[in-house]
């Protein structure tokens, strides 16, 4: 199993990538290689998909592996058309020919997805018959059906392996929930499972990897990486799959009530010369599950990583205030792409703490990334001289803070433009769900690392960055100081807000779960702090439609994941 | 008809609407009063939709409009719930009662529309027997099906009256194509149509009204207002369907050949005592086809207007240029809102022409605008001497530009803060597409009146907008001078840009047409030029995911109508 990490659109760089992993099953005498869902085209390529010559393109890329793909069985997601539709297609290669291909048949549009946009689904399952071998293929959303393909493929259709190529969105947690699905299902079916997903970053999403091959016990034999490349080899006993439904009682019930129907089909290939692994090594079953801090850290390193390298920057800017979120962006950005091309900037008034300037440097030397400071008092006092004719004597209100944050806002653009570096914005969802950040100010940037993180978990994700060094890498006092904005004297976020480990509780509750204000007071909270919070997270959502993408870790991120009008009077 | 203009997720706000108009309807003695697709709640509710609790809200405000509707027969758009699906449905209330709910059976998936992402397709057609008036009900996309609802209904259901109750979005030049297919779906069915469109602005998207009703030979009848709610009246003579049928030997052979199935049936209503309309008059047809100018003209109005409205706003803020950008913008603000609540500041820099602040400021007298000049060079060679030890020799680019851009975008916002007013962005879609604009600068504002217009179809909005007038409004040299971001000595758009009626030509056969760089020089464009401007379209993504929503005037808009990546490697 090739656990790849493609560029959606690289027709060219993929074609290499994947052309570069059948060398490597060469080398290994592999019977069959598989590929990630739509691993040659990328996913997900959303409106590329309209372009009729972009399916064109995909199929010429296809070519290419079709010729150099003598002597191999290869599974490869890619974009199939009939010339009136297009599908989510798994090409079926045997030997230097595309004898089949399978059109996904479940399409996801749902969530982050929109496949029904753009796909027609398929309505057919393949078996394919290879000697004493039987093989169903499948895609991604089709195996979460307890009555999908894989079912009529194994039952009525004899298959020992079931083939099931994926692109599956990371969210915290999700991996052992799918883990426990795909065991359930090999088991059902008394058929070996390989479960080959994509791995990387695009845009909002990130996608974990950990392919998995099962075994006809629904025990896992083999298991990739998280969040890398990998390559996976396994050797799976099919003889063991004939046992196993010798035992299965279940399996002869089922088969006599099932009717096999012209959804299933069977090709039958062309025996060829089998393979033997010899003395490779099998990948092993490590089970090395990741705690939550480890894995969501993970996954943000690879989503800024590869939005950073797969847009084609080197360097990023990033305004550091001594404050926890910037601190921990300033670490995964680092972790990401080195840190001598990280590039941070601390840009005091007269509202910043010594401290702030203190441990923000501390931070920067720890870090080793590049530190400068660019004081904005005067720009500050600038705007507010050439304001005063206009304000006269209205009190000072937000309208001053969001200055000061604009100001920082500008510097950062402008060493962006002037020295060609990304822009990462460094809020957290707490603040990104209640407004509690300036449009244009702190939210500008090409990224928000953190954008789906909520500050409870920003500080389990520092706490663990701490531990995992020698060293603690973020200096003590910027976790332990209480949260301030610095944009008034003696300002502190629980000011303005509910404690954050309240008003995260209620975030995640409203925005996740789609709970009501009153369901969300019945859990325990103030009536009140409710209705305020409630009324804050609708009335924002004008700025986050303005604000950038960011690495979705929850199963409901701010973004496509979740499309609320702006014009809206149901606050509830 | 109620052409009527609800506000999403307004229940209260939107059943009083409902109540206000059966009143009317009550007054002149119509027998039905039809009211557009997802009145109720407001067109489009997007994730609301995914709250249980909007379904069961929106269901009770159903329940005071069935209590308040004594002898009348009403079909109304509402969100129709089984305890664990929802539909787009269409009420059937007679005499106090819900005698029944269709569900849409064609759910929109592309360009703006998501319905798969929320409702289960209903699988049934009805036909509403009444005496001797039989009436078949569907909703907006069903229609559109050449073998929809509307066949089964009027074919074996036999229906003389066919009510489609729709929320249809506007886009330039549709009416008349809508028009076209509505008046042919009556014809080929020999049944009279009553096609009921929603009114308003809802975020991007604008509603056009323009309800018509259809006699059983495609001719209309009635006609609702464009962009304007409307109460619309008219006597459909049924002996005439009768008659017509039995002329149309196409429909006694289909007969024959259509099976009705399960699909269909008949529900018999109580007759009630039938009305009359006496004397009340009767909408005539009154056929006000409006050029293109003066339609799109009419949706950024009604659009901007129902925005500002909507959202709680009473007056705006935009930066003019003596450009004729912000000239139109500051045109249709103050026909959607009112002069008086217009609030115009002219930003000069030593890089303005004198021609530019005498225009501006003659414009906005001309409208009678609010205006102010707030000089912003003094601002800009403060932020110069900051980056000097910066920059240091390294030659002034788009940096010191955007600058210039951003001072102004933190001016608007400042004064958005202070006094409470919705910042209008003045960008045309001709920028936006290549990114011609600065991100957080120009861009900045919640919403973008001419994110859809590319700038040649600004000129003709600002020509019909002269034209209309006494006294032409916005002065010549706006219009006849050469375009200009005054951001550097004597910087011309054409500088950069080719030709603007080059520039349009290609970003709408890239972006509405989605063709290839090749097709597009088979134009008869330079395939240098056609590779420059979809670089820049591709390259400009990242932007266009931070700007203010715009009105959709065009088949496809920039936001939810085109979803591209922004990591993406396929430029063709």
């Amino acid at each position: 199993m090739a656990q790849i990490n493609p560029t959606v659109g690289d027709l060219t760089g993929n074609a290499d990538l994947i052309l570069e992993y059948l060398q490597r099953a060469s080398a290994v005498n592999a019977d069959i290689t598989l590929f990630p869902e739509l691993a040659l085209p990328g996913y997900p390529p959303e409106d590329l998909l309209l372009k009729p010559h972009f399916a064109r393109a995909n199929r010429r890329a296809l070519e290419r592996i079709i010729a150099a793909s003598k002597k191999q069985f290869i599974i490869l997601g890619f974009v199939d058309t009939d010339g009136s539709d297009i599908y989510n297609g798994a090409a079926v290669i045997v030997d230097g020919q595309l004898i089949d291909v399978y059109h996904k048949t479940y399409l996801p549009n749902y969530g982050v997805f929109d496949e029904e946009r753009y796909f027609q689904a398929g309505r057919k399952y393949p078996v394919y018959v290879w000697g004493e071998a039987r093989l169903g293929v499948n895609i991604c959303e089709d195996i979460w059906y307890p009555g999908g393909p894989d079912k009529m493929q194994s039952l009525m259709g004899d298959a020992h392996l079931i083939i099931n190529i994926s692109a599956s969105p990371y969210h915290a947690n999700k991996t052992y929930d799918r883990e426990r699905m795909l065991c359930t299902r090999a088991e059902d079916n008394a058929a070996a499972l390989a479960y080959c997903n994509l791995v990387g970053g695009q845009d909002e999403l990130v996608f974990d990897g950990n392919s998995l091959i099962i075994n006809e016990g629904g025990h896992i034999i083999a298991r990739g990486k998280a969040f890398e490349e990998d390559f996976i080899v396994a050797d799976i006993n099919l003889e063991r799959v004939f046992a196993e439904r010798l035992h299965d009682p279940r399996r002869r019930r089922e088969k006599i009530r099932l009717t096999a129907d012209e959804s299933l089909y069977l090709v039958v290939v062309k025996e060829t010369e089998r393979n033997s692994l010899g003395t490779t090594p099998i990948t092993p079953f490590a089970y090395q599950r990741l705690d939550e801090a480890a894995e969501v850290y993970a996954a943000l390193v690879l989503g800024v990583g590869d939005y950073i390298r797969k847009n084609a920057f080197d360097k990023v800017y990033l305004g550091l205030s001594g404050g926890v979120d910037s601190a921990l962006t300033a670490v995964i950005a680092a972790d990401a792409i080195g840190a001598e091309n990280v590039y941070a900037v601390f840009m005091p008034t007269n509202y910043s703490a010594s401290e702030s300037a203190r441990d923000a440097e501390l931070l920067a030397k720890n870090l080793g990334i590049h530190y400068q400071v660019i004081a904005i008092q005067e720009a500050f006092e600038d705007y507010l001289k050439m304001f005063a004719p206009l304000f006269q004597d209205l009190p000072v209100d937000v309208t001053e803070e969001n200055l000061q944050a604009r100001i920082r806002g500008n510097i950062l653009m402008a060493l962006s433009n002037k020295f060609r570096g990304l822009v990462l914005s460094t809020g957290n969802k707490s603040e990104m769900s209640v407004g509690y950040s300036t449009l244009y100010g702190d939210m500008v940037g090409g990224f928000a690392v953190l954008k789906d993180v909520p500050k409870t978990l920003v500080y389990r994700l520092c706490q663990y960055v701490n531990q995992r060094d020698d060293k603690p890498v973020i200096p003590e006092y910027i976790i332990t100081r209480p949260p301030s904005a610095e944009l008034r004297p003696d300002q502190k976020d629980q000011d303005t807000l509910p404690p954050y480990v309240v008003l995260d509780a209620i975030i995640e509750a409203y925005v996740e779960d789609d709970m009501s204000a009153e369901a969300i007071a019945q859990m325990g909270f103030a009536g009140e702090t409710v209705r305020w919070v409630i009324n804050r997270i609708d009335a924002a959502e004008y700025k986050r439609r303005q604000s950038p993408p960011g690495i979705k870790i929850t199963p409901r991120a701010f973004g496509r994941d979740r499309r609320m009008p702006i014009t809206s009077k149901f606050h509830h």
